[in-house]
């Protein structure tokens, strides 16, 4: 049964903050907080997750009888049907974490885990850049590169429920190693992601290029920001924007490759570096898919900006919540 | 109303042969017939398709009335919801080329188009090496490369409905051209379809390496057929065993990547040079699976050979004809 006025608590849990936000059937978020993934007083991912949603429900003054069910979009490989995290590198927990079970019990409501990029890409597809296509791909470019897949309305998970890993996809067999290592070498991740792009300019200041990087950051590369990007392009750095050039064209290069497999519809770019220089690269991107695509494969494909910001994972995690207890529950 | 006794005639009409068969709903093929696709009598593919069908009926001693529908498989790009070939560069056709309705109104029963390898990839499914599984990427290394994906049991084509052409997936942005220049560069099929790994024979004997491939072929490269590396293989040839195994290794770093996408549960490797070098290729291909593939994506994935060798595009033809005439007509 459709409610207009029913609610479900989305979840976006990152490495470094969590979202948590009161939503509507329409995507509307009504009340929202951000907090440090990591506090003192929660030691516990899963303590953590329910403190906040606490907060949440007594800052706003809803109820939990107001609540259908909860969505948690968490960055790291995990089962959707169990919602056991696998493994997580940002988030300091133990393989094979179930963080739905916590929940659930605490609050009495039926609680669904996905992966955060799967559930941004969501968000997108039932009320952003998506709406009404009938297969997407998120990209999501920021310190690493992440994907997700919906196909015919549902996220596509694979096997091994690790598809859409679009960051990893080979561009390059001989190409460089992985900046984390922890991955194969040659892959997109290795060429467009921020760690990539900032070595990028780091190499052509110490070759002698003028850029004004060295003054945003203060000579201190860790603390390069997606937003020093936009800043960069808004004085008119060339080194800057050689690198973001540089990493569209292999953006662009990666999408017709996953155009050639899945074809899709529409491809959504997202995350912070596109948030920073999206008007910048998509035309670069745009232009690169053009021309090392396989045109029967891209042929009226859409490649745009997410249009959701922050909010996407928590609407979309919302929105499956909605969606999947409806379907289970009846 | 499934019948045991049921018939499809399943077609594979490829640039060079064409094969029809009487098949049951068991994915038996009963009859069948091969001829070359192009003849002085019939100058039409529609006609000659026909004019196939009509032989095979008149041989197989079966009436019209037993068939419930008629699959075709045909090389080339094409909608597989109006039948209409878009373009096929082995088959002398003009631009959206209908072949669907002359052979509808011929025999005055249901007829379904769709492209071979996906039509090969769905009888792996339905009767072959993927029996069970819930996603299968079908693989075919001849000249060139294709491939096709099954998802739930049904092909995946996409939003232009060219998905899956896997041998257009970039592997090397920097990399060789195409060998047709018709396609991108630096892709799967440039470094190990039939004519990259020829050519990496070809220019290991003109460096001087030793090889029985010339004696072979009798100095002729252009007759170089696949079997000739199944003879030079079991002859000890080390010329074509290290460019076969230089291919497996660039058909692993490809998979790696689908993998990264879609995540399948099965991948099946077919077409005539595997079919010829199988044996030596397959345990190849899946350590640089192993190798290059992001684990998490790559667990409990199996990569098998293809069992139904040329049977496998008329059996997929014909029941993919049973399972969209009985959902389409009842």
């Amino acid at each position: 049964m459709k409610r207009d006025n029913e609610l479900a608590i989305g979840v976006d849990l990152g490495g470094t903050k969590i979202l948590v936000a009161l939503v509507n059937r329409k995507g509307k978020s009504s009340y929202s907080m951000k907090a440090r993934t990591f506090s003192s007083s929660n030691s516990d991912i899963a303590d953590r997750v329910i403190y906040m949603i606490h907060e949440l429900l007594r800052k706003s003054g809803c109820g939990i009888n107001a609540i259908s069910a909860i969505g948690i979009g968490a960055a790291g490989l995990l089962d959707p049907d169990t919602g056991v995290i696998y493994e997580s590198p940002n988030m300091k927990i133990k393989r094979d974490y179930d963080l739905k079970t916590p929940v659930e019990r605490e609050f009495l409501v039926p609680v669904f885990v996905d992966n955060d990029v799967n559930l941004g890409t969501y968000g997108e597809y039932v009320f952003g850049a998506g709406k009404g296509v009938k297969s997407l791909v998120g990209i999501f470019v920021g310190t690493g590169i992440g994907g997700g897949i919906v196909l015919n309305g549902d996220i596509y998970h694979g096997f091994t429920k690790a598809a859409g890993e679009l960051g990893h996809i080979i561009i390059n067999f001989d190409g460089r190693p992985h900046p984390f290592k922890t991955a194969p070498k040659g892959t997109l991740e290795a060429y467009a992601g921020r760690i990539a792009i900032v070595m990028e300019i780091k190499k052509a200041v110490e070759r002698g290029e003028k850029s004004i990087v060295p003054e945003i950051i203060n000579g201190d590369w860790q603390s390069f920001k997606s937003g020093d990007f936009k800043k960069a392009l808004e004085k008119g750095d060339k080194v800057v924007a050689k690198a973001l050039n540089k990493a569209s064209g292999y953006l662009g290069i990666g999408i017709a490759s996953i155009a050639h497999v899945l074809s899709p519809e529409m491809v959504v770019l997202g995350g912070g570096i596109i948030e920073a220089a999206g008007s910048y690269m998509l035309p670069r991107i745009i232009k690169k898919v053009k021309k090392r695509g396989f045109e029967p494969c891209i042929r009226g494909m859409k490649i745009v900006e997410a249009e959701m910001e922050d909010e996407s994972i928590v609407v979309g995690a919302a929105t499956l919540a909605f969606n999947r207890s409806e379907k289970e529950f009846g």
